[in-house]
């Protein structure tokens, strides 16, 4: 199998060609039309194997969770999905893996009529690196600096179920990226992030980019069952949603969350286990410590 | 030194900030202004240690070449360069290898007023995955399907300098993307692709897509003194352009460049050294052969 074969079997197959793409793979580059009154946002985000998977992880899990770490990065901006590049490096040729590698991407991004525009194919130690395009009307991104004091802190889905699988060694969950609610919070957060380096340390990013302070209450944020509270909120890959709503706003949210806490003008983040103010060391997932 | 500690260090470096990012480095995913009338044009390589450099090879080398290869395929497309995506896979935390590849990445981003806009930093074996997004007026981005029978084909450079570097071992010429000359070609050049599979390959590329043959004068080709013509136009890795040229637009070409030879509707590429027709067995660069 050459390159060229490897890519018009496997990841040049039909799709329902969106109308924003006017010139999609097999070009140097992909053309594209942006729609008027949007702005554009782009992001990417890489798996490595024996960093973010193992060699026996389920190659369809694989191949959706590729895509799925940057669907959530979009849905933490609020954006709509429109299209994706993949860049895969690969040891050798296999096409049972590839099969079902294609067929996780390609499933997920049908289900947000996504169009894979182009990519690149090499040979080395297995990496997934995709890059993620999507739009929001001006003004309506939703960013990690723009919560402000007052605001309540909200939690999508339960927090740890990842941290809970990688303990356990066993296969990813295959997330579900939360676009919708991301979209739907475009008028109405002040500010968001995904949960993907722990509860903690992402609120933490939010605090710190908005120079703002918060206290959260242990006992009401929704963990996994089969984790202690702090393996959840210091544990990484969950994918959740974690954002602030001013009080005014609260009853717009039209989905289920979790308000799990308060911003406040003081710097830091207080961590209370019912009444009492605790301290949690670790403070998330980091690579090069 | 953690991830968010690199990142701040060697890639959140002052940029002369564009107009068009609202938001950069540093949130979920970076927030653009597509400018009105104008085509969006995206596109991602991969560099992989001992795939495509050497782990003597230079870091500022692998840091510019790592975006070189990217622009390169947008002066394919006859794209203005805007904004750059960075994600590292490294194997380890080094302060010589960081500032050095830091150094040849930005350098060649400020020489088109470009930004790096978001990225990711992963740990793993060495690899480094750009996308690059650029700009074109509408229905003017060149393309590898729009040869037409009549065309004269050229090329710019020399053919087969990358080859002989790889050849000898040496670490990389730092190549020149042919930005300028993209740009100057988009009302003249009928098609355009870059050649980095080789010349014969890429050549072919443009015939197979423009439903077209072609033949070309091997003694024409401007080939590195250090090279035969069959390793020269066989070998990849090269980042000049090949495009073709309706005859009453040749002499609006403004820059540097030679002509081999000339599209027809013959399918196939006919190869002549002087008047003899050749065949040549090896047709270019193939990861998975």
């Amino acid at each position: 199998m050459t390159e060229f074969n490897i890519i018009e079997k496997y990841f040049n197959i039909k799709q329902n060609k969106r109308p924003d793409v006017v010139l999609g793979i097999g070009d140097d580059a992909a053309i594209l039309e942006c729609p008027p009154g949007q702005q554009l946002l782009l992001t990417t985000d890489t798996l490595v194997e024996n960093t973010h998977f193992f060699s026996y992880t389920d190659p369809y899990t694989i191949g959706y969770r590729s895509l799925a770490v940057n669907l959530s990065d979009l849905a933490a901006m609020g954006a709509t999905p429109a299209w994706a590049l993949l860049s895969l490096v690969l040891s050798e040729f296999n096409d049972d893996w590839l099969t079902n590698f294609s067929a996780g991407f390609f499933n997920l991004l049908k289900q947000y009529q996504m169009n894979l525009i182009g990519g690149n194919l090499a040979k080395g130690p297995l990496s997934i690196t995709v890059q993620v395009a999507g739009f929001v009307s001006k003004h309506q991104a939703l960013v990690r600096h723009g919560a402000k004091v007052g605001d309540y802190i909200f939690v999508t889905g339960k927090i740890g179920e990842a941290h809970a699988e990688l303990i356990n060694h066993q296969s990813f969950l295959t997330i579900t990226p939360r676009i919708k609610e991301g979209i739907a919070l475009r008028t109405i957060a002040h500010s968001c992030i995904d949960i993907s380096d722990g509860l903690l340390a992402d609120l933490t990013h939010i605090l710190e980019a908005s120079h703002v302070g918060a206290h959260i209450q242990l006992e009401k944020i929704p963990v996994s069952a089969e984790l202690s509270w702090e393996a959840a909120i210091t544990g990484g890959e969950d994918y959740e949603l974690c954002f602030t709503v001013p009080e005014n706003k609260i009853n717009l949210i039209n989905f289920d969350c979790t308000c799990i806490g308060r911003i406040e003008a003081k710097s830091g983040l207080r961590i209370f286990n019912h009444e009492k103010l605790i301290s949690i060391e670790k403070q998330g997932w980091q690579h090069f410590c």
